[in-house]
């Protein structure tokens, strides 16, 4: 089994994806947050490019009840009501804040169980969402961050495949947490399957690097170009919060356009 | 202009070197060594593979004197005699050890002024030897290590092309001295020509695993299989030393089987 890795949304190859399982990793905050909304219980979450296009498939999944109540899939969302009754949420971030509008930001914190349970998301995001878009051709698309290393390394083995991981940068731009992370899923798969990995020279590089910083993660994400951002803007916790390491045992995993927790679906092998 | 990386020997592609430059690193301790023979002047370090090519190489410059002579380019070896009058010098390594009948070991610390001036050199180490061979198709080929990484880094930029850091890695394997080495000299270049230089994403990566490690290159060294293994040896002096950056400005660069100093000879463009 081949382990590759991309740094950024904009050097994930067109073509040559097929045979390959991607795990697309965006530390802060895309896929840290997709995996808190899914552990949270949340149904799904569609994680679109524009504002506008998620407006719009807000539209299209409430607007026709009945379409709504069917891509909601019969909601278990407890105490706030019936199955199926509610419009999906609508969350993300520009510049690292909460869209006006938007019922949820970008932030792991907000997607409790008690906001997100049973619910639909549509999720729009930079980077993230731009990674798991160009990553769309690999046979699957799987969502990896610190909080669901192991979960994450566990299941892009288990389909034998080789495997991509695909940072997603900043803004064209490598960024050092999501490379960290991939070095530290790449080694739980050396674990996994010793003798059985051939890794590419960056994640080797990578390995490397994760294994400089394990300890001093916070750390690590504090110096980057968007975790200095977040700490601006008074979200240290969201820090500290994407250097969870395993914290979750979620697999968010790319279908029809949506990301669902991989252990509640059937998926083909 | 774009700069790629090797992280070992073997992973030095055959062909689609024409038209770059390679700078070949061996931090522990080949080109470390090399760089600290010829800023101690002396006149050039032939790398062989084998030990028994080392001896013929000896005998092929010696054995006739007037050859040898010629090859020795008229030594000026001061105290030790008159000009060309010396047999090369044997250097080397097997296990970090001197080899049996050999001048001299692997150790910088020994290829002192006193030592090495005006004489040549025959050293054959089992990694840098192998990385240097196999970067050999490169329209040139430098040696690289902290303790030259600005001179490295400004005269491999010069010549305009495209660089391959040609990390030699321990034995086939990774090893994080040499790539640690390979993001500082890309960072170097990356400050000489801003904007005017791509990354490979090993590249990029290895940068990033510079500047977690710098500060704290002695424990990096001391941390990798190659270095605990001087450190059993007693040779703790050379991770200190080999950690050192920018300690000459001698640029190694291999011509006609020989490494020399760059700035004592003419060389193509």
């Amino acid at each position: 089994m081949k382990i590759d890795a991309t740094i950024t949304a904009q050097s994930i190859p067109q073509g040559a994806l097929e045979g390959r399982t991607a795990v697309v990793i965006d530390v802060l905050r895309a896929t840290s947050t997709i995996t808190t909304a899914l552990a949270s219980g949340c149904h799904a979450v569609f994680p679109v490019l524009t504002i506008k296009e998620a407006r719009e498939t807000v539209e299209l999944l409430a607007g026709g009840r009945g379409a709504g109540a069917s891509a909601v899939r019969g909601g278990t969302a407890g105490r706030r009501g019936a199955c199926g009754t509610h419009s999906p949420l609508l969350g993300g971030e520009r510049l690292a804040r909460r869209i006006e509008g938007f019922d949820l930001g970008n932030s792991p914190s907000e997607y409790t169980p008690e906001a997100v349970s049973g619910r639909v998301i549509i999720h729009t995001t930079t980077n993230g969402t731009r990674a798991l878009r160009a990553a769309a051709g690999s046979t699957r698309v799987l969502a990896g961050c610190f909080l669901n290393a192991e979960a994450v390394a566990g299941a892009a083995a288990g389909f034998g495949e080789d495997v991509l991981l695909a940072c997603a940068g900043t803004r064209g731009c490598f960024s050092a947490d999501d490379t960290a992370c991939a070095g530290l899923i790449a080694g739980l798969i050396l674990e996994l399957f010793p003798g059985r990995v051939v890794l590419s020279s960056t994640v080797e590089v990578a390995l490397e690097l994760y294994r400089s910083r394990r300890g001093r993660l916070i750390e690590l994400l504090g110096e980057i170009r968007s975790g200095g951002y977040l700490k601006e803007l008074g979200l240290y916790e969201d820090i500290e919060f994407c250097s969870r390491i395993n914290h979750f045992q979620v697999v968010p995993i790319l279908n029809d356009g949506a990301m669902l927790a991989l252990e509640r679906i059937a998926v083909p092998g």
